[in-house]
């Protein structure tokens, strides 16, 4: 009995090796496909964007998102589709958001209230406008300095390659209001925290810190922040009046979900793999960009990986609900799946331009998998880089299993042209650059969902049934 | 006596005749420096946008507008500034433009009304919509086909640098909703006459014709008529139902104005130069191309002709109000003034991206004066076009006298992306661009107010005293 299981694991293993040598040009030759002729990918977001549109986290519009990504995937022949539910506390925009300098010029200014953001009174109030060039210049005005006031917050954000601008810039909305609250300030505005010069403001989440009610905080688009600066410049030291008004609310628990769908993989005993997007946008946009596009390339990737051959390991998609409103879903996920272990997880949700690196976490621990990974997307014109990936905002799991993480970064000198705005809609993903994420993701995921051995150590895999373990 | 005026005479053209071509070095000395460093424009479209803002026709905004660029002509020395009120029938947005497509799919659209549109019912209606591709395709619907429906016109424009797809695409504005409510419809929605992809819709004037009864007409922006479009080719064959809500009103007769200025030339009697822009803008947008950039340009330009040295003829500006519906001030300025003549007119109305061409309507009947103004303008990148200058909107007046025009044709790829759009805002403005535009209007209008002869002939001027006619 020994003897023969040792001769099945040999054989097992023989196999399996012969398996992922051989699958190695099948892949290739299937990534390039995807490359050229893909149509899985543009079919997802497009009819996303048509048929949906915008979807705000615990909303049916959100509702109508899982049903029609769950009847995709269906119809495209992922097994053991669902949507997971989960409650949230939910946030709406409500249908007013308009400010008015009333002082010393009067002048619309155009404005989109924060995720989190109060109402004003009906009507909207009017007050004193108070100019901070950055957050430090807000951390540094005295305590109660901003009683009855309107507090402005600007910055100096630049398009960057490799998106980190936005943790340069990102504070101004993630805390910036939130501190004026605390100051005494009755209202904030901020320069929206974007790259581009259109009169659609970049909205996003904000938060109150405990103990700090939180007011009305609202974006404006950058060129209408600009005039406001020259405001402060022309009017000469005398006030500069807004007139502030908005209606979003909160509505307490609504049901928000998760939907996933899978490849199964030959040996779906073993740890999957797990690709994630969001399917959440914000309120004011088709999301194409942020999400849309993302979990079109991971479907339409696993699609083209199963067409190369049955992988070894299940491939799971996990179109995460409520991202935006504060990774309620990635937490939900988590929360649920945290004993099953996940062999490695992948995200895409930084628009559909070009990848241009990669990163794992397993660059020492496994060297030779990172290696052949980098020598596989090279040439995408995917370089191999020197950090350590993080995993998006979706792999909470990941995170919390202490797991393999993979980051394919995409070309973010458009992205906060478009990300939370109107703006993102469908005409802007360039269809030639969406094929070649799913080239890449084809290449990655399939070699993956190939690999035998842990991901994570290059060792075996202590999930994995015992034929597995030589 | 007879031989002391010949004298005085000859004495007077020897040395108008030293001072042109004295002059010649000095003007284009002057033209280098603004091409360098002129702060007039940008000054003069910075304040207007940042201090007033959006200034639709006939209302207070537009007051604003002309009390504000009063005090700077004023400022900057310009004689004989002047409001010249006249009245016209006054069209205002309202507050309210909602479009929503409510079947087979769910989803808001963004749109704005065209100038004369009619209001919706309070609450909006809802009605099928009927795709026509072109105007054409309009047309040919037969009559009351249209018949308690929303019209939907669609077209290709795109980026000229002589703006005209302009003339091809803007029919759809232009005729579409009268055509459409001539038919039955109750309303009709138009693909923005633009050539961006923000959620910015372009507005813009439309009319009915007689004995039509104006629906309400609206632009949806162009991502969201693509998304309409591909509404129409997912539905299927079934109904696509739009509701739509929009309270724009006439208000009757209002005031307005055009703001005059003047560089008083050394012989004010012989014909002035005007140079004409309109101080209006849509509701939507500070109007920093349209025509913000135009009437800092032709200031400006005055401005530098008199630094190289007062000229001969005086130079008149025209900030003509009311353009955008429907040409107020242009017809106000011709009825008013069309017994006196004038030597020439420019206008800028395209923008503030570079001049590439120069045209006139002199070719043939001044080939000298053309030749010249041809060659001085070349160093700047202006080349010497084939057609003959037509004119901008706000020279009614020489075209109804028949005469003298030049065209300094701007650059007009970005043009559209801009026109009539939210976006039209300073930071769309290139400095380097705007003083190029400058430095060339000063070649060019320097030439002509130094110019002895009949512009439109180069023959003596039969409104020009005495001294003149050699």
């Amino acid at each position: 009995m020994h003897k023969t299981l040792t001769a099945l694991i040999a054989l097992s293993l023989a196999s399996m090796s012969t398996t992922a040598t051989a699958d190695t040009p099948a892949l290739e030759a299937q990534a390039v496909r995807a490359l050229e002729n893909d149509t899985h990918a543009w079919h997802f977001v497009e009819g996303l964007t048509t048929e949906v549109g915008p979807r705000q986290a615990g909303t049916e519009a959100e509702a109508r998102a899982r049903a029609w990504s769950m009847a995709w995937l269906k119809d495209k022949g992922f097994a053991n589709v669902a949507d997971e539910p989960f409650t949230m506390d939910t946030w709406v925009p409500g249908d007013i958001a308009r400010a008015r300098v009333t002082a010393p010029f009067a002048q619309d200014l155009v404005v989109l209230p924060l995720g989190n953001s109060a109402a004003t009174p009906a009507g909207g109030f009017e007050a004193e406008v108070v100019f901070f060039r950055t957050v430090d210049d807000l951390r540094a005005a005295p305590e109660g300095s901003l009683k009855g006031k309107i507090a402005y917050i600007s910055h100096q954000m630049r398009p960057a390659q490799d998106g980190s601008h936005y943790g340069f810039a990102g504070p101004v909305r993630w805390v910036g209001p939130g501190i004026a609250a605390s100051k005494g300030a009755i209202g904030a505005v901020i320069k929206s925290v974007g790259t581009d010069h259109h009169r659609n403001p970049h909205t996003g989440g904000t938060s109150f810190p405990a103990g700090v009610t939180p007011i009305p905080a609202g974006a404006l688009s950058l060129p209408d922040a600009e005039n406001l600066e020259r405001m402060f410049e022309r009017a000469g030291g005398k006030p500069v009046m807004l007139k502030l008004e908005m209606n979003p609310r909160q509505i307490g628990a609504t049901r928000s979900g998760n939907v996933v769908g899978e490849i199964v993989g030959r040996n779906p005993s073993l740890p999957p793999v797990l690709l994630a997007c969001h399917i959440d946008s914000w309120w004011n946009a088709p999301g194409a960009f942020d999400d849309g596009a993302g979990c079109a390339i991971i479907s339409a990737a696993a699609l083209h990986v199963k067409q190369a051959g049955q992988p070894l390991r299940t491939i799971r998609v996990l179109l995460a609900g409520a991202e935006e409103t504060g990774l309620w879903g990635s937490r939900a996920y988590s929360d649920a799946h945290i004993d099953e272990a996940i062999a490695v997880g992948i995200e895409s949700d930084f628009g559909a331009d070009r990848i241009w690196r990669f990163e794992s976490n397993f660059r020492e621990s496994n060297p030779a998998l990172h290696k052949r990974i980098a020598a596989a997307v090279a040439r995408f014109g995917v370089s191999n880089g020197n950090d350590a990936a993080t995993g998006g905002a979706d792999l909470n799991i990941v995170r919390d299993q202490k797991g393999a993480l993979i980051d394919l970064q995409q070309d973010g000198l458009r992205y906060f042209d478009l990300h939370h705005t109107p703006d993102d809609t469908l005409d802007k993903i360039d269809p030639v650059q969406l094929r070649q994420n799913v080239a890449v993701w084809t290449m990655v995921v399939g070699i993956l969902a190939n690999e035998a051995s842990s991901i994570l150590t290059g060792g075996p895999i202590p999930s994995a049934p015992a034929i597995m373990q030589d």
